[in-house]
């Protein structure tokens, strides 16, 4: 009995524009347009192999090692709306196999630790239907199949494309119009690297699934954010996309993640995702920034107290002969910054910023070293990536 | 050469529906109506004594002993306006001395130490404007005279007022309808009491000044909240102090709070004022009220991260029983409550309440004791009051 397989991987996007407020639970339709850079695979990528065969008894997910259920609506919504696309094709060509009505085994596995807060699901889900979209050898867009990947975590549609990408919200009942296009393609902005700030925090947070709603039931200001506020900072962020011009980007992304922790703080009860810690990135990023006297960094946060840094090659130096000092103590540097480069920081620093910045590191420093527990260097990256790499045995369709 | 003094004592109040945003800096006019509660000026309270007389050579205010400056635009303005007004009662009566053209030396105590950031400055102008109101003999209304009040500090307008208190923003460019009127006596609803947790914070804040122009200036939310939310939340919280409805004014109190800091964090850069504490803090009142299914407490923050609790008296043992075991070694309880009440609250803790609150307790405790540099136990008081007491040596014109 034959089994078909296929691999692919798919990366975490994160936002700049915020997607918070679902206007559908059940189909993931935001109640804004969002805006994202897709984060480049080698540090940040979910790998699934997609495998079917007739022999299989029932479909089945094994994600890091461990047996999951499937049995959520919104992957099954996956699922049936990949199978019923597959399932067009073979009417088409009656001499295809039936793929469409074989059970699937997937087999998912993550380059970075789920337990992070890193937007796993968006790589998770848009890693799925890239696999078996591959796998059934659909014809579709990376449009139409962000659809799908939509429905199965509302950010994975944007993870089916590298670079800059707008998740336009669509106005249809059905969701049919509510899809991820690319802005801009990772090689018509290179430059843009992103650091992120991994923030430890004892406390579980809301999920932003209920968050979500909860802003969107009880926020008085949420209403105007949606309706008001981003329609126009979703064209003017993709018109500094465009443009590439990084201060105007970055003055856009740091006031839409506050104007979305604002509407988390006007819920009722308020939710806090950012921390003490978090505020004190946000402030050193000001202060950074008016030392330059442009935007050379933008922050933003998700629903968690981690920081994403974005900044431009071309001002490396600048930003990290600062941002150092504050968290020197933290795993990660060496892993993509030579000791000569952290060596050159210091000496950076010392001639041309320690005067400026000095009474903020003796303030910031300890906390800033003690609650941030890794940084993560990258850039931005393609989408999804057909790979040889399977992690199914193709003899037994189990995992390796 | 005679020497006329008066003395009065003026309170604190403090919002339950913000005074964020000036339309009009210099004359304190605000962009929206908002609502305080006086607190009792026993724990509470500026007493300044008010002297003038054809000797003195120049205006002069000793503040807490130490000589301050009177230059300040806000503080003339005062001054000019009171010595208008009195010297339209010289007009009509030319017997009467004329001290609308003599110097005035101002002494001035508060009962609180300044540096807990406990809105000082609004009993300080209410006590300097009834001192010298009284001083003069003015005939206006306490209304009349909040207008001037205001011109030295927009929320000390609210303190010329005991109970509940609005303060209606008026529409006139003159600023002449911007005035404080009562919503409710203190002895009307006299139950509310009032619990002030002072929180340490090494970091300086922005001023409120500087705050309020920062988000009128930059948040995108702030219009909104100040066209539309705000409004119709005065109307509604007015009706739940007139109906003495705790658990709604509470909802709306905790609401207005969270509004005013979701502007703020949505300001460009963000301002901060509430911080980790505060939030173990507002979390904690929602886990209260969650638990007795009905609002208990309602916390509010002003421009720092002190928290102000609301409760009524009837609910004290309900809510201290809780809120005692995560900050017991704060110093303040035994200045208002007897070992025994103490004792009462652990028994009720064990027997009721323990199995609810230990996991939260155990996160919680260690921080908010730490944090916590102070509580003070407080309620609902009266406006101004004229005072024998004097801090002016009717001899000298000289502090005492």
């Amino acid at each position: 009995m034959s089994i078909y397989t296929a691999s692919a991987t798919a990366p975490v996007n994160i936002a700049t524009l915020k997607y918070w407020g679902k206007r559908d639970v059940s189909l993931n339709l935001p109640t804004n347009s969002s805006i994202s850079i897709t984060l480049s695979q080698d540090d940040l990528r979910t790998l699934t192999t997609a495998a079917t065969s007739q022999s299989f008894q029932e479909d089945q997910l094994w994600l890091n090692g461990q047996l999951e259920s499937l049995a959520s609506k919104r992957t099954q919504d996956c699922l049936r709306d990949l199978r019923q696309l597959r399932s067009e094709l073979e009417l088409q060509d009656p001499s295809l196999p039936k793929l469409s009505q074989w059970k699937l085994h997937l087999v998912s596995e993550n380059n970075f630790p789920t337990a992070a807060g890193l937007a796993s699901s968006a790589a998770g889900f848009a890693a799925l239907v890239a696999a078996i979209a591959q796998l059934f050898q659909l014809p579709q867009s990376m449009s139409e199949l962000s659809k799908i990947a939509r429905k199965g975590s509302g950010s994975a549609c944007r993870s089916l494309f590298g670079g800059y990408v707008a998740w336009e919200m669509g106005h249809l009942q059905d969701g049919s119009d509510s899809k991820a296009v690319q802005i801009l393609d990772q090689n018509q902005w290179p430059e843009m690297k992103a650091l992120i700030l991994v923030v430890s925090d004892i406390k579980k947070d809301v999920s932003s699934t209920q968050g979500m709603q909860l802003t969107v039931n009880t926020s008085d200001l949420f209403n105007y954010r949606v309706s008001t506020v981003v329609p126009e900072r979703f064209e003017s962020m993709k018109q500094a996309i465009l443009s590439k011009d990084f201060n105007q980007f970055a003055e856009l992304t740091m006031k839409d993640s506050n104007s979305f922790h604002a509407t988390c703080l006007d819920s009722y009860p308020p939710i806090f995702y950012i921390n003490d810690t978090s505020k004190r990135i946000i402030n050193l990023c000001h202060r950074i920034n008016s030392f330059y006297n442009t935007n050379i960094v933008a922050y933003t946060f998700d629903a968690g107290p981690n920081a994403v840094l974005y900044y431009l090659r071309g001002n490396e130096d600048k930003l990290l002969a600062i941002l150092n000092q504050f968290c020197d103590k933290i795993q990660g540097w060496d892993a993509k910054f030579s000791s000569e480069q952290i060596q050159n920081w210091n000496k950076i620093y010392s001639k041309d910023l320690k005067q400026d910045f000095e009474s903020m590191i003796s303030n910031y420093r300890n906390d800033i070293n003690e609650k941030i527990t890794r940084i993560i260097s990258t850039q931005v990256g393609p989408g999804p990536q057909s790979t040889q790499e399977s992690l199914i045995n193709e003899t037994t369709g189990l995992p390796k």
